[in-house]
């Protein structure tokens, strides 16, 4: 795969024929049909996925994807830039310390930091992919070049297909970048339209009467940059972040090599929206798993017609989302293989003894 | 203990001290204060059920209680009433074939079923605790008498005890008994004062255009019957079945042994009414899994102020739900547990190497 276009060219529409067959095999479980209700379609969705009607267990991560922001120097955010990086050597497997870490080893699932545009020096332990030390200041120009967005797009997607080549069956998107809800709103308002009071939310509890503020470099953000709400890789590249491309390039990649890819809140609807302007047939490899607490949710999940299945109020962004929902994968799976049949074998009673 | 009123004077509230020292270990956790949202209040509640700021790796079991219902005979429901029965087998360690095995298997939960009072000779590998062959047509009597309610509230409350004694810390509550939606309904129209109208759904597939019949039914049970909407344990008896107290009986134990309840769907909405009617402390030990797509839902559970954490429209009962919601405990302990904290050795990036 050399292009990107090879790459989206690559995405399959969901195999039919399994999805029928998986359909048929859970109507044909002990239980009222349709009764469990998302699980069986989460299950029809996953033998459309991985093209088959058998599915098996599942080996799970969640590729976090970390970068700085120039539009920080805007004071869009109140925690410091260096967390960032912090964050990143907090996430590595040595010390697995973050949110993310905690919530996937509870759920047996892996965590895979890269480093796709911190600002510092490669650390020990993150993948470094590092285009450079933080995007622009989107408040004032493109946040990179188009060829950046795109290579950054292929090397994240490769790297997708890498880790299913390496068994991996199951991804989520994590990411982590202080400054990330503002480009991320800001693509939220161009791709569905909404105003960016709408989609400008506190992120990292940034104060409620400052808000005004980071509304106002967003519309500046994107008054600036005038991107072409049909073009996603303009959007990302004028007003996203490299954390946001690789987010991306996650979503690509995961939809060519045909697993599931678990979204988690705010930035990974923005990313998503983003893969879905790129490929539209990435969206059936999307399943959404929380509703963030973020303003601007409702809107990008509607725009997309996703319903998330948990509701935990949850705001932090790493995965964190994404690690609870894969295990209502493994759920559906359980379902499909463990459930007796309508069989006669199984609707009898034992002799009385 | 002896008595219901002694098992009701041993529950107590929450301890405070506990769920503040929770509280304060969790806002020093690395992350944005309260952007864990749902997942940091989970916590705080755990540590004052089990009095502890020390939240440990759980043991979970769902205990399903299976019964059958003198109103099957009113034709309010399409399942033959022989299911009740053939799935308790199905539902034993040997077997494991139900949609809650499958989902317990897959979320490392014990599943214990137990005869509270199945139409059946006694099943092996099903715990008898039967206390008839069904109880009475709630359309034309009471389901059992008072004694036959306070009986079963504590043995089966003392059921719960003992597995928490042997180890069990997290309990969910689940159900099986073809017709039992009806009386459920019936108990939430009681305690409610929601019209059988709005509390009467389609349970297991009944047709939506004999609705009006199974409605008619739980009217009939409510004014044949007349309970006295203030008393948990007359309701339990009059419009109430065996299944139903069981699990009632399973709340209060819970709560008296100091774990965790997981609720399941409308079943267990019907009973955690009625156990928090009993004994209003009993609220504080419960735990909401998913929103039903059972009618009537919404109204129970916005009557106790519970908010799912699951919306996956399923309504299969079985404790299906319990079984998917007790990961999300798992995943609230694990953060507590696993998380660093904002401490000095947490915050800075290593040497450059």
């Amino acid at each position: 795969m050399q292009t990107l276009e090879q790459l989206t060219q690559s995405i399959q529409p969901l195999d039919q024929k399994a999805m029928q067959q998986a359909k048929t095999r859970i109507d044909g479980l002990l239980k009222p049909i349709g009764s469990l209700g998302r699980l069986e379609t989460l299950a029809v969705q996953m033998a459309g996925i991985y093209r088959s009607a058998t599915l098996k267990t599942s080996r799970k991560e969640i590729i976090v994807m970390a970068a700085d922001h120039g539009v920080f120097d805007e004071g869009i955010a109140v925690t410091p830039k260096e967390v960032t990086a912090i964050q990143a050597f907090n996430m590595t497997k040595g010390r697995g310390l973050t949110g993310v870490c905690a919530l996937a080893h509870a759920a047996g699932v892996d965590v895979n930091i890269v480093d796709v545009g911190i600002d510092c020096d490669p650390i020990p332990g993150v993948l470094n992919m590092k285009v450079a030390r933080g995007c622009a200041n989107i408040a004032k120009t493109a946040a990179m070049s188009r060829e950046q967005c795109e290579s950054l797009l292929l090397s994240t997607a490769k790297l997708a297909i890498s880790r299913v080549k390496d068994g991996i069956s199951v991804l989520g998107v994590g990411e982590l970048g202080i400054g990330n809800t503002t480009p991320a709103a800001a693509i939220v308002s161009v791709i569905t339209g909404a105003k960016p009071e709408q989609s400008v939310g506190l992120g990292a509890n940034y104060p409620s009467d400052k808000l005004h503020h980071k509304i106002a470099i967003v519309e500046q953000a994107i008054a600036v940059n005038q991107p072409d709400p049909d073009d996603g890789i303009e959007i990302l590249a004028k007003v996203g972040g490299f954390d946001l491309v690789g987010m991306t390039g996650i979503m690509l990649g995961g939809a060519a090599a045909g697993v599931p890819i678990v979204l988690d809140g705010f930035l990974s609807y923005a990313c998503a929206l983003v893969a879905c302007k790129i490929c539209p047939a990435v969206w059936h490899y999307l399943i959404p798993s929380h509703l963030s607490a973020e303003k601007g949710s409702q809107i990008a999940l509607a725009h997309m017609d996703l319903k998330p299945f948990l509701q935990l109020d949850m705001r932090l962004g790493e995965g964190s989302g994404a690690a609870i929902a894969m295990q209502i994968l493994d759920a559906a799976a359980s379902m499909y293989n463990r459930m007796g049949l309508l069989v006669d074998d199984n609707l009898v009673l034992p002799n009385p003894s």
